[in-house]
């Protein structure tokens, strides 16, 4: 895994330290296909910490229709009992609409990631992303291929 | 479908060019009831351009219960797949406790919108909603009946 | 159910009126466990009222990685249909990979709570969140113990 982040997505001097202030970056992720599951917690709480926002929210996106983001506890067992979930509720087969379009077998891979949502929203508080002690922000892939990602984050406040 | 865009929730003249700035206006949307989907991209995108704002977020809101907003590839496969799935998941049926209540047939339609959820925030760079090339934003009618919807999206940024 | 709401996340005199506000509280939620909602429209609304912010969105997010939150029409017979759901398609049990590592028996809880998601954003206009008549922000407890939440609320707007 090749995390590449803090490509600015806006051109010029970022103002550091004002109110009302917006500061958008992305993560670029390379995932090893169908069930990859990412820790995208640190990469976020740097992007905070840089944006100079003490209080506000920060809005993470995956760009694209076959990848997911949420939050869990992010250990061993749950990172398998999350994708054995999904496939059990919409299994990867051949019979979707979509496959009858396209033939490119992941049918199941844009369910999978329009059912889970691309967008996840935190609060930011003290320059940090409030989240629980064993809550992490995790980015799914749902395709079937290995896939470059961008993720985009937004962080708003003051 | 009749889509009416752009009645403004605000009163009053709205500032275009300023820091720290918010713009909200709604949708509106008849559907044709369980198993509709409506594409917003394209009003979406038209709100975040005529908002002014550069860099931020669009957050896009359905009003009411039985209604459903996020992000697919929007062809015609996955138009019935999504579907599809939700009738698979959670079947239409008279055995929901909702039902028990208000017999109006519509307990699946309030669990599937609770599911998908009716919330979608998309990151807005360079004046324009950041989505992949094969990711549109959907409305999907969960209710039993044709339905007249009210969406609102809210311009936050700079 | 004790509600202790409108503990300051944030330090200092909170200012009322200006441009690009953000306000940000925490409410209190002491669950009864596995399967309990509750309703947080009315501690969402007064949050958004005391904040001054008249247009912009009210970001909820549950601290934990086993509650969710979402919208729901708040009558007793979804209060069951949708814990029945989840419990339908996510079943209690020991045959998750967490319960392999961690044997606390909330290997679902986690699951159920990831699928929801933690986090909604409605729309404030007029200073009110905005909402339908028969929509309500619920929090579902998806552990298996009473907790003591903590929920997290960020206005943001004008």
């Amino acid at each position: 895994m090749k995390v590449v982040a803090g490509k600015a997505l806006r051109s010029g001097p970022i103002p550091r330290k004002r109110k009302g202030m917006v500061y958008q970056k992305q993560i670029l992720l390379e995932t090893r296909g169908h069930r990859h599951l990412h820790d995208l917690t640190a990469d976020v709480a740097r992007i905070v910490h840089d944006s100079g926002v003490r209080t506000g929210t920060a809005h993470v996106f995956n760009v694209g229709s076959t990848g997911a983001l949420g939050t869990i506890e992010y250990e061993p067992g749950l990172l398998e009992d999350l994708p054995d979930l999904l496939d059990k509720l919409i299994p990867p087969g051949r019979d979707y609409g979509h496959e009858q379009a396209w033939h490119d077998g992941n049918g199941h891979s844009h369910l999978q990631a329009t059912l889970l949502g691309p967008s996840l929203t935190v609060p930011v508080a003290d320059r940090k992303p409030v989240l629980g002690t064993w809550q992490q922000i995790f980015h799914l892939e749902c395709d079937i291929k290995p896939r470059r990602r961008t993720i985009v984050v937004t962080v708003s406040g003051e």
